[in-house]
């Protein structure tokens, strides 16, 4: 899955993952004359994540020594698969599951494709067995219904796009709950009010990526859970994106209560590969293959093994089951301080925090805000800046022209300042002294910007 | 997609591809006792190659260096882009394709699924915009159709399953062409006589991966290409799984003249990653993504691009370009060697080449053969050999007990035969020193089992 956009330079990984500008490559790509004396610092970390140097040395490893195919007999496969099951148990206890609960997938994308086609695939099926025919509608009470899914409107464009696919090709009908305008949420009372006899899925992020705010899964979850159902009526199943969640703050399946959760590994410093957890695959919660083919993944997800991305994958789950409090406690100390000296640098009426919600609980390390005033749109002050990486919106979405980001408008951001956002994101390497310099770089882009008008 | 399956140790890289012994690790797994000073000789090359060291390094590179999103419009994120659209490239030249013909999958698997989703879907949508409903028949001369697929008995999983699942689901009707006793190949006659007014796709792989026979794709696509067909029947797309062709014979898919081409780069030094070749994606060919999200890949394969593994991909396909005819050579004559070393060892009446057929092409590294008489069956063989780690099927079916290949069997291979059979595939390290240490090692294992019976 992807994400974020921004600014314009080069940049290398130093050991404390931070970003220097390497200014003797790809020249032709700086648009604004840079010193080439500065470096730059990135705070995109919502975007991507640079690969910790220990999931790097992992990946290395397992390209030159665990080359082995998975599936063959002798050791160089079987060390291949012992390394793929280590991982899995590492993704598992970061995300409290079972090592069984995890399906490797390509990434983000494919694992949230999978949820919804699996529970496609299932309501269809139950809908077959009852009525012991190939009708694509579920019969209840002798009517035929579609299925019929909730999910919110500021969701990730690969939830987003399935939904929509879903809807234009008349397979099912589908919710997009607007997040409440005062919290910025989903909030428990509307899903519940959304819930139809046909509902066979709720699927909504953990955390937004634009906002950083925590949506309440766990609370979803319970109503969803305690809440009287027909017994004709399909069971409920539970998805959440973690992506934006997971390495920034404890995400725990279990005490969420959900039936899937989608793992993205470049969201927390392993590279692009991601993981399905199922509770129960194909025995508690349904699970359906999008391919077919050799039978890996206990044929839930055919396809040889990438042993040395999925080893990498082990790798940064272990690190973030050692260091999340650490972590969690660091990302939050460096936002709060960034926000503090933004505040004291452009004062109470210039700013707009658009990741602050009433009562809601925000990831530590994403602040989305606006610094007010005309000529100081977001895609303009990051491509003015000379230090700071950061992005205006969803990478996907970076082609789009000066456009507000629609999530930002969902949550009820006017428009003059929703196009003005900025979403700076930290991440473990960053510092206060990187703060320091990205803040003065911002008053030095909006003073200048400012002149230009 | 995964490949075959074999015998029981270690084994670590060496700067030549060659498998050496590390006796240190995964003991457990060894089955039988073996000298410490023993090393294995991997001539399973067809199940998966080691990475290639120059291959290795470029990942490492890109996992350092250019972690940035892809999408994200700054440096970092143009740096990975600009990497993705050399490989792209390098893979293009690869295999005579344009760079835009090049969409990247997680691998051969997902290649091919999502040709004949795509060929599906197009078939659906044509047949909907003709009779303007939602009608999943296609109508000709007012007659309700299905659509029709041709492909081999001998194809991968990763194509067989998914042609079983369309018919299992009742979505495609498919002919399972027998390839030809005698020659070991899909007859283009029978191609020709399979063809149905509704046949919408023609899918057969450029090289057996257990027999290394090398089908006529090329005639079989001149042939549907200059047969008359009426404009009311739905236009034949070709398919051709290069899975175990490309690093060892020569492959132009504008030669070989068909719409798709499957590329997995784990059996040509490459990583765990594929491409699908598409002539004209979306324009001359039709092409429908398997997943919906963040638009990459020209939307036609959403996901933040593995830009590591992508640049390992593009590097391992550098390779191949410019070293193929120095490499075919090269395993021709080890194979060569091999079969001479094993006649002249086992004599004329114990020996069967099941990759030998009459007329027909092979791969120039892949041996399949057997040692005729009791108890000599490939899986005791392998698992009895001190040095030779090879296989005796795909590894996909390395689990599924002493039964004899099925493509063997459906190549006309004796059962008594096929259970004895060894699939041998030489790489670009084997020397003809392996092969004398390996003949001898099978030298002995016979012996040592004869004996035993």
């Amino acid at each position: 899955m992807c994400d974020e956009a921004g600014s314009s330079d080069n940049l290398t990984q130093c050991p404390q993952d931070k970003a220097v500008v390497d200014m003797d490559h790809h020249h032709k790509h700086v648009e604004h004359v840079i010193s080439p004396t500065l470096t730059r610092i990135y705070m995109d970390y919502n975007a991507t994540t640079p690969v910790d140097p220990e999931v790097v040395t992992v990946v290395t490893e397992a390209l030159n020594e665990a080359w082995g195919n998975p599936s063959s007999m002798y050791l160089p496969g079987l060390k291949a698969k012992d390394i793929i099951n280590q991982s899995r148990e590492s993704v598992a206890r970061m995300v409290g599951g079972k090592a069984s609960d995890i399906i490797f997938t390509s990434g983000g994308t494919e694992a949230n494709n999978m949820v919804f086609h699996s529970v496609l695939e299932h309501f269809w099926k139950s809908s077959r067995s009852a009525d012991g025919g190939r009708e694509e509608n579920y019969h209840l009470n002798g009517k035929s219904i579609r299925p019929h899914i909730i999910t919110s409107n500021v969701e990730h464009d690969s939830v987003k796009l399935v939904a929509e696919h879903l809807v234009k090709m008349d397979k099912a009908d589908v919710t997009f709950l607007p997040v409440s305008r005062i919290t910025g949420r989903v909030e428990v009372e509307d899903v519940m009010a959304a819930v139809r006899p046909s509902t066979c899925l709720v699927s909504v992020m953990l955390a937004n990526n634009e906002t950083g705010v925590i949506m309440p899964i766990r609370e979803i979850c319970q109503r969803l859970k305690a809440a009287k159902r027909s017994s004709s009526c399909p069971r409920i199943l539970l998805h959440t994106d973690a992506a934006q969640a997971i390495g920034k703050i404890r995400v725990d399946a279990q005490e969420l209560g959900v039936d899937y959760l989608t793992i993205v590994g470049h969201k927390f410093y392993a590279p692009r590969i991601g993981a399905l957890f199922v509770k129960g695959p194909g025995t508690m919660t349904p699970l359906y293959p999008l391919l077919f083919g050799g039978g890996q993944e206990r044929n839930f997800r055919p396809g040889t093994e990438n042993t040395a991305m999925i080893a990498g994958l082990g790798k940064a789950a272990e690190l973030v089951t050692a260091n999340l409090v650490k972590d969690e406690s660091h990302l939050l100390d460096i936002r709060l301080y960034l926000e503090q000296r933004l505040l004291t640098v452009f004062g109470k009426e210039k700013l707009r925090f658009n990741s602050h919600f009433h009562g809601t609980d925000t990831l530590p390390n994403t602040c989305n805000m606006s610094i007010l005033g005309q000529g100081l749109h977001g895609r303009s002050v990051l491509s003015t800046c000379r230090r700071l990486l950061a992005s205006v919106g969803a990478a996907c979405h970076s082609d789009h022209g000066d456009q507000p980001s629609h999530i930002l408008l969902n949550c009820g951001i006017p428009y003059h300042v929703a196009i003005n956002a900025l979403r700076i994101s930290v991440g473990r390497g960053t510092s206060r002294e990187d703060v320091d310099i990205v803040v003065e770089d911002l008053r030095d882009t909006v003073e200048q910007l400012e002149q230009m008008n």
